[in-house]
């Protein structure tokens, strides 16, 4: 999996023979089982990750209830709240498949950044990158119907759809699990949105 | 204002005289009057921002209706979802208040940058710190009621409630101005949200 990282670099900066050496040294990689929880309400998160392959899923209890708020699939990378706050966790964070993941932490980011400075910009580049991704869900969950953030879902995100149990499906939608189904019959249907 | 910038930066990163000098040669510094329109939606954003003074206020145009999404004072970056993927913009950015606004370009930053390294890491840090409260805005909108979302805000940012006109803030916590101005009474008055 080490190829992955590798490749994923390199299309954001040239990596020479010897840093790819040293990345390869780092031992970056684990491996993570389904329903793994990688980060815990409550607890400090030392690490940042980077998805290889894999989906995780982040969300809160409310009430008793989980409530999804994001998916992570193969390189897209996520930075919990609390390791850039130091606060404890205010989600969890878990796998929602067998997942290969690369383990960042302060230290070890510094140590790479140190040997090879241009992961500086790299990492420039996909925190605007990120950001911007953010921004536009967050538009998309306020300006959007239910029904028009499922299709925008199924446009930009088609394989979450067969990857990831209806439910938290529906939950990071905001809906419940019935309207989800009640959206799908009707799309299959070809029906429209009633409201 | 150069003042506003340095102290800003200084937070971050140590400046030498002459990175000051530099910084000050830039004529970064912008004042624009309330209602000015920063970026409009479907242009290309050429420009970000960083508000030094005044409030700057981002919304959609849904069905001719405005939604408000997001609120920037003293000391907040604009990054434009356009200015990173160079796309049409998809919203307006506009001055609430008489604003004073620094302004980067693609171009402007990599010279600052170049000239003044360490302005990367500090790059690099507001970004993390934005991403982390971007994530937590949009998890509050999810997770809490409007009323939590008004005594959230009034915790966070107190200063809003008497700059922002009431329509703009409900629009932002998503609900009507009337439900906004039930749930002000009800919290003046002592008694419960009934849901």
């Amino acid at each position: 999996m080490i190829d992955d990282i590798v490749k994923f670099i390199s299309g954001y900066i040239p990596l020479s023979p010897h840093e790819i050496e040293f990345i390869d040294q780092q031992n970056l990689i684990v491996r993570s089982k389904k329903n793994t929880v990688l980060l815990a309400e409550g607890l400090q998160a030392k690490e940042c990750f980077f998805v290889l392959k894999g989906c995780v899923r982040s969300y809160h209890i409310v009430d008793g209830v989980e409530r999804t708020t994001a998916f992570f699939t193969e390189d897209q990378p996520i930075t919990p709240v609390s390791y850039v706050t130091g606060q404890p966790s205010g989600y969890f964070l878990a796998c929602v498949e067998d997942a290969v993941i690369a383990l960042g932490s302060h230290e070890r980011n510094r140590k790479l950044i140190e040997k090879i400075p241009a992961l500086a910009s790299m990492i420039m580049q996909m925190n605007s990158e990120l950001l911007v991704q953010q921004q536009e869900s967050f538009d998309a969950y306020r300006n959007l119907s239910p029904e028009a953030r499922y299709l925008q879902l199924m446009d930009e995100r088609p394989d979450l759809l067969s990857r990831v149990p209806q439910y938290h499906l529906a939950s990071y939608l905001g809906i419940t699990p019935e309207s989800l189904s009640r959206i799908r019959r009707r799309l299959m249907t070809g029906t429209r949105d009633p409201r």
